[in-house]
């Protein structure tokens, strides 16, 4: 039984043969990164993620979440082209202060943010994004003891889910946030001299390829806004309403019409004008903005049959791709879409099963696929590794070599 | 719906409260850490496991698959220990090399090899596990390229599986080894004359807790290498019968009685003495050397009620250990051991999430467990955590702090 075939992953073109990454043949690419396996990233698709936002989204801001990737140039590079930067740790907070991105635009969410963290974000003069009381409170003190103010957005579980979405962040009981029915507990602590509640902060989840659910999300969200702004009478600069927003990975996946989901949102922002008084909405994407611009590369080393199936032997797997081997929230493992990056023309099909060096049968890149013949040697391209890739895989895991990453 | 009761995990005992590890309170031994999170591993713990089984495998040779636990001061521990180590690729050979093992007793298995790993192999004169035919030319072209002998085992893929094993990896078709119905096919070129074939490599799978079912893959085992050396007329000096040996995670599971595989072993060497010919049998183990000699430890920095469910915030989760957030191979997600390792003693239970910081709800590591009432500050140890955990897990995703690792 083969799989399905992928949508064509037409962000990328090929000539005589070869994929063309960033304008150059994979073979060009891979002598240019000096090994297999390696990840690259082409600047162009995402440049043209940002414009095809820009578009639909013209008066919407848009933040990157760094934790989709975190590579420094390709972090600097977006920095240039997003209005803010959103980071999940101490570490990505000081890499993002060292991009183009005022302090003024950052912000930080993440559950249980350490002491340490909170210092680095108070004496950066970021933007919190609280997600329980005790850090409110944590916030405050800290606060008082290094006499400064405390820029906060409350990061609100909100009293509706997103529907169909690969994962749930919002909603029902969660490790994010403040439930929303518990704002008012806030509200004392929230006088505190030193705490300027600039924004509410609303994630709903994430890799979501339908716009009915989008849009669904995003009128609860401004009707919740509204009814917290009346209710407590809060006076908001901005309202993160999360991103969510997904891209094609599986067989079937189309990728997500934007279009209805601009609209309703010009919508929502007229009919809610009274309430916004020109706060800023901002969208805040990760895996949107990078995920289809980066592939991973390796090559085979080794091809061999054993009964009746054949198998493509890389020198790169789960160790470098933990998402692309199923073990990363999938329930029921899928292939990623693969190309032979170097037989990009050729016909004849074969059915194979991609795998990697490790002594580990959870070490597997593509099953039962139908590819080009490939030889030893050939180059295999994993698509849509922009996010979640190099930095989401156990790289250590068997003390195999760490791929190389390339911003093109 | 809580989950069941674990069993208890007595490799380590509690004094006053708090968990005990190599004669240290858990309080004592975070301060020796200097930070949490951190994975600790107790040497007696390791040392018990090592007596164990050469109380009844005493003429078996141990040898430590060092994937499984790749930390260079256990390592160096477990080699005065074991009779030989085997690696999984060049950096683990170059680690295995720096202990007390000798080459002569260190091996290396792992789908496609690289031409530079099997130089350092040729070069330092280890046993290669060839796991197919194009490794097998490789390693012959090598070594007339280095003028040298190699050492190696053939890694065999048996016609027949282990059963109701956590990993598969005989049996069918597989990526590993080389099918046994192909063995004929090397036969011209083992003539070479710088090969040695000294062995022959079977491995089944891993994690297995039935004693029947080891049992019975040993019993293939030993007719599959009878027969060719009838056949064949090839001449051994070693059987790496692989290891397989589980150790109990989940509710349900218990520990793996050696008993009855010890004695079918000692029977199957007295029936096929005669082929056998003083042949030395090597068990080799990771997991069930080093696995229940580690726990995980981190400290609740937050705790929260979401309508209706306790979240029990921690500063460690997926990113330090992939294993226990059920991200590595499980299909069902099922909770590892979990204690609240500073109230030991405590009789008031409560049903919690023990989360970690990271934003993504796969950032779990118990679900619905029922445990002591916890406070900010309590630390969580993580039991069974000696194996797979520190490095095979994706440390760098979203860039917090790193866990320390500590042999006590």
């Amino acid at each position: 039984m083969t799989t399905k075939t992928h949508a064509p992953m037409d962000q990328f073109s090929s000539d005589k043969g070869e994929l063309m990454i960033a304008g150059k043949t994979v073979s060009q690419v891979v002598q240019i990164t000096g090994q297999t396996p390696c990840y690259v990233y082409d600047k162009s698709v995402i440049k043209a993620n940002v414009d095809r936002l820009r578009h639909y989204f013209p008066d919407i801001s848009l933040h990157y979440a760094m934790k989709a990737n975190p590579y420094a140039p390709l972090l600097c590079y977006l920095s240039d082209l997003v209005d803010g930067l959103d980071v999940a740790s101490g570490m990505e907070l000081g890499l993002a202060l060292s991009t183009s991105t005022d302090a003024h635009n950052i912000s930080f969410a993440g559950p249980g943010k350490s002491i340490k963290e909170l210092t680095m974000a108070l004496a950066s003069g970021i933007t919190i994004n609280v997600e329980s009381k005790t850090e409110l409170k944590r916030i405050a003190e800290l606060s008082e003891k290094l006499d400064c103010n405390a820029s906060i957005a409350m990061r609100l579980n909100p009293d509706f889910e997103l529907k169909s979405s690969g994962m749930k962040m919002g909603g029902g009981a969660q490790q994010f946030g403040i439930d929303v029915e518990q704002f008012s507990d806030l509200l004392e602590l929230l006088q505190h001299p030193n705490l300027e509640l600039r924004g509410l902060h609303i994630f709903t989840g994430s890799q979501n390829l339908r716009p009915e659910s989008i849009i669904s999300a995003h009128n609860n969200i401004f009707a919740l806004v509204a009814r917290l702004i009346e209710q407590y009478d809060i006076k908001l600069t901005h309202i993160n309403i999360g991103g969510g927003f997904g891209i094609p990975y599986f067989p079937g996946d189309t990728p997500l019409e934007l279009e209805p989901i601009a609209e309703n949102l010009k919508k929502l922002r007229q009919e809610y004008s009274d309430y916004l008084n020109n706060c800023e909405i901002i969208l805040e994407l990760g895996r949107y903005l990078v995920g289809n611009a980066g592939v991973y590369l390796c090559e085979v080393t080794d091809i061999k049959i054993s009964r009746g199936k054949q198998f493509l032997i890389t020198n790169g797997g789960l160790h470098h791709h933990l998402a692309a081997s199923g073990n990363f929230g999938q329930v029921i493992r899928k292939n990623y879409p693969l190309a032979v990056a170097t037989k990009m023309d050729a016909t004849e099909l074969e059915t194979v099963d991609v795998v990697g060096p490790l002594c580990t049968p959870l070490d597997i890149l593509g099953s039962n696929m139908n590819l080009p013949k490939a030889e030893v040697g050939d180059i295999i391209a994993v698509y849509q590794s922009g996010a979640y890739g190099f930095s989401a895989s156990p790289r250590d895991f068997l003390s195999h070599p760490h791929p190389t990453q390339l911003l093109l």
